[in-house]
């Protein structure tokens, strides 16, 4: 039985994870901690936990006097706040995931010029390991630190994966046309994810300056073993749950859609949650669940590849995958407590 | 390991049951059987099974030779078509749990008149149990056939039933203001189902004439052992998934609201998935689950009690109770793959 | 050409109130103000205006040095917050149509009671004629200051005035269970009015204790020449705008439907605004319009009579009555810059 | 006063063609035709037009016998319907709008290839000029049959058409993505526009075969004075009405933002519809109207230009523009009866 921690588990990935653990025959939550709500049951705030779920809130600020009780803390935070806490865990021995963004990026600099932030965590940076379970099963299961991806560099990063192993594409073509729906923006009081601000409407935002972009440049350049530059636009869809990523290259060669499709079968044979399938995929379909549904298309008249990918963004876009690093890092069965499929409709 | 069928697998509900019934440890899935995809491979219809449910829809006509294969059969149809294939069951020693209406009214003459179809059942009429569990889990542990109730009726005689129990209410003031999501419409192409026919709207519908009227008034009145009559409104929302039922009557006595709420605690405090709540309902705090969450409120101004309940129309509204009902007939833990709380958000 | 100014534009009655007046060729628009946003061009914050409209809201603070320059103010904005410059208008002669709830209760002792918050326009109140056009047509056209009704009690009050004047229902059996979108919530950074939060759910709120219910029960006793004592519940639907409010009450003696129904036929035929409808109404219908929908049930099984009405929100239940009123106060067309029926979908 | 009248009046882009019309000062509405209704009032389909609007939907075989008593025809009808009552009109002098696809493409074969029907309308196809508004106006005016743009087209013309003219763009790379509301997949009761199957979800369809794409290459290819295959994917949104289209090419050369913003605002100085802003688009803010919200990106690190356009796709991207080629048909002014700005929320 390993004990853990939630930090951050009254936003939606906090929440989402602490879903999660509840099932999980080998964990025991320790203790769940909130920056806004420390004092406060849990299920006053999420109530259908009502009943079913007595724990108390504790302060952000009780973290620390309380990591000694755990083997791993989940930190699900706004970026910049993971650095300190990440280190008193680790000098103490207790694992850390972090779903944010504080510990993805290789090059500290380049987290600086897109987060506008100091970067904090300088002598931890390279003990971080980058939990895209699927690309770095091995080195995640030996790990005390995972940098758990954002939602788009995961839906984008399956997708890509395959074509940039394969060395199919021109990787200077590359475009990412995203989709999330709300809960991506998180559980804060802005106007800008009202209901009436955000149902009956889509917009593009951040195109050409989202911070997720470095991310997934870093990890496909990694893969093809050169500086990827690539151009990705996320969008705001006026639904809860999901993103859909839409992937666009050129390819270097006449190669057929069947044969693509193959590349991915043959890549993602072993993967429990990754479906390459021939239907287009649609978030309703993963939604709720770890899976990342993939087709590929290719339009001849413009010799382009199209791989669409949907996950859900709390899930394999977050707490579920945050999950699945976890199981490899206690040597648990990869699937445990996240082996379900979508709730419908 | 009992064998079930599934009759109606591709509506909303047939959809939900298959669900839950692939979690369910002591259950095998022998067969599913839908009208309009008989031939379709399941997960063809609802994609969120893809790879992980391979089974065929057999076609509806084939259920009647593999009834002998199976230990029960659950029947989602609509009315009126479940006579025949009950009696076949019934008389094999095949259990049926029909989530329809054919067999919740007790007398055939009220469902002649409301359903303005003939009944076709009154040989196994008298076998029916009305399947709402905590009224008759002693009845529907022993019987053959349940007639699994409304997703109205349930959500209304939850909050009703300790009312009548303790005989503090008018019985000729009952109002019931109950509201739906659009799942319970159904899986059939209709205009008026519709995303931009009913997103952005609501409406009232079968304004004192809904089907759902008598069964609540006949287990109501049983319960009070008097004829009850009673005025239902029913109410569309632009939701996928919910009922939330507000309950109006007037006070006989003086009766304090804290009284009232010791009442429901007392009734249901042994009752898992009834949950009595100081906080108002919300459909999202049980949607997806089997939880029915109640509270209470004294309108001291009117002499006025108001009971608010909401659940899941697909869950303890139909395919959950099933399940529930289910165990109960087999000797199962009752709460046994449905014991889950609501996803969020 | 009448000059106006409007304090508080950019919530959502305001802005509605904005969108109504651009287009009336009588009025000429002299300042809008804003307690949030003074200093920013009002297109900047609804860019549906860019381009079309460039005035510049200047701050709530500069509403009273021009007041002189207006003929009609009017103020939609949180209760409490209109005394002060609703009687330094009256004193220059400026008209004022107040949206927000300070003038709507005719005794103070209940306005404090139910806002919780004093009373400060004694000396004014009396002046004040509530805004409901249909039932204070003459009163409004003479006045210098109007409180115009609250949403719900707008959409109540237009189905229950037929019956109170005919004297047909038992007035202690009034139950009023209402339906608004979200936008009745106003345009406030509250997380329950996010679209995680209230999309996919429905809830009652404030049940027995909503601010509405002395306004419905003032007009309606002054209808009825008696105390009136009435149960009022709102809900909150996941939808921009509308309101459905849903009435019932015992009817005194027998009457058919059809009677009921020409009643209410006599009492509206002159009103352009109220429709009544064989058909339930539907809040779509009227979305974004000036017009009160409105059928009528007699539930004979339980001698009850069921009155529905559907308005827009924002609308007749609050900037289209707005204008409305203006129009009268000002001799113009009643429907003037109001005359359009719902877009669809 | 032009007499017109409208066949297809009940589908979702014609009952917007009707609202339009109905508030045209210089238009009598002669007929009104369905195939689906004939025979029924048209305020019993869409009750906001009750008591407003009685005119009866004739059916659609009489449409014949009446078109002499019109001065101009609009066809809202799924292609391969306009061929034969298109000619008809046009024989007799009647001008003919047609919403649908059929007069759009010059090339029959093109037609025939993409949209899987034969051609019927090779003697008048010469005839027809691409109603593309702000394209064509000087054509538009001189002409009796106009093939109105579709909704894709509409947005996505707009956004590459000052590209193509300062030929500053690769266009071997032009990729458009473009985000439709669910009204684009019309009113008819398929199960995959209902409510509970595309709420919640995102998808797209047609990915390298929709049938705008000819339809976009063609236009694209006149302005380039070349043939222009590009790559197009439309998704389906969960929401009503919009279209966000985002266009991406390479740039042929280095050229800044702020240069090619002034491109955009030069080419549509003139033009009421078309809006270049520094926000990005979002479809709230032109839903309802007619307009066509337009921002430019340059991101420098992949020398990509970013075009995202906005349109509400039954009004710029159908009945508006029909109704703006009309104006100019009839030598009316332009903007008449389409001159106003989004209703929000």
């Amino acid at each position: 039985m390993k004990k853990i921690g939630i930090l951050g588990v009254t936003g939606y990935a906090g929440q989402q994870l602490l879903g999660l653990l509840r099932t999980h025959s080998q964990i025991q939550i320790e203790f769940i901690a909130s920056y806004s709500y420390g004092g406060q049951e849990f299920s006053s705030i999420y109530e259908n936990y009502f009943q079913e779920f007595k724990k108390i809130c504790i302060s952000s600020e009780k973290v620390e006097e309380n990591l000694k009780k755990i083997d791993l803390l989940f930190i699900a935070l706004p970026h910049g706040k993971a650095f300190e806490i990440t280190k008193k865990a680790l000098d103490i021995g207790v694992k850390v995931i972090d779903l944010g963004a504080d510990f993805r990026l290789d090059e500290f600099e380049i987290y600086e010029e897109w987060y506008k932030v100091p970067f904090k965590g300088k002598d931890i940076l390279s003990q971080a390991v980058y939990g895209l379970t699927e690309l770095n099963r091995e080195k995640i299961s030996k790990s005390n630190l995972i940098a758990n991806p954002g939602c788009y560099p995961t839906a984008s990063l399956l997708g890509l994966i395959p074509l940039l192993e394969k060395n199919i594409i021109d990787t200077d073509s590359i475009i990412i046309d995203a989709k999330s729906g709300v809960s991506g923006a998180g559980r804060s009081s802005s106007i800008s994810s009202l209901m009436c601000e955000c149902s009956e409407s889509i917009k593009a935002y951040a195109v050409g300056t989202h911070r997720h972009t470095p991310e997934i440049e870093q990890e496909a350049g990694k893969i093809s073993k050169k500086k990827i530059t690539l151009t990705f636009t996320p969008h705001l869809i006026p639904m809860n749950r999901g993103i859909l990523s839409v992937i666009y290259a050129k390819l270097q060669k006449n190669i057929e859609e069947e044969e693509i499709k193959k590349i991915f079968l043959e890549k993602y044979k072993n993967e429990k949650f990754i479906r390459i399938k021939d239907n287009l995929p649609e978030t309703r379909w993963v939604k709720g669940s770890n899976y990342c549904d993939i087709s590929v298309r290719v339009d001849k008249r413009t010799k382009t590849v199209i791989v669409i990918s949907a996950i859900d963004n709390l899930m394999k876009g977050a707490a579920g995958q945050a999950i699945q690093n976890m199981n490899l890092m206690f040597g648990f069965e990869e699937t445990k407590s996240i082996d379900f499929i979508s709730i419908f409709p």
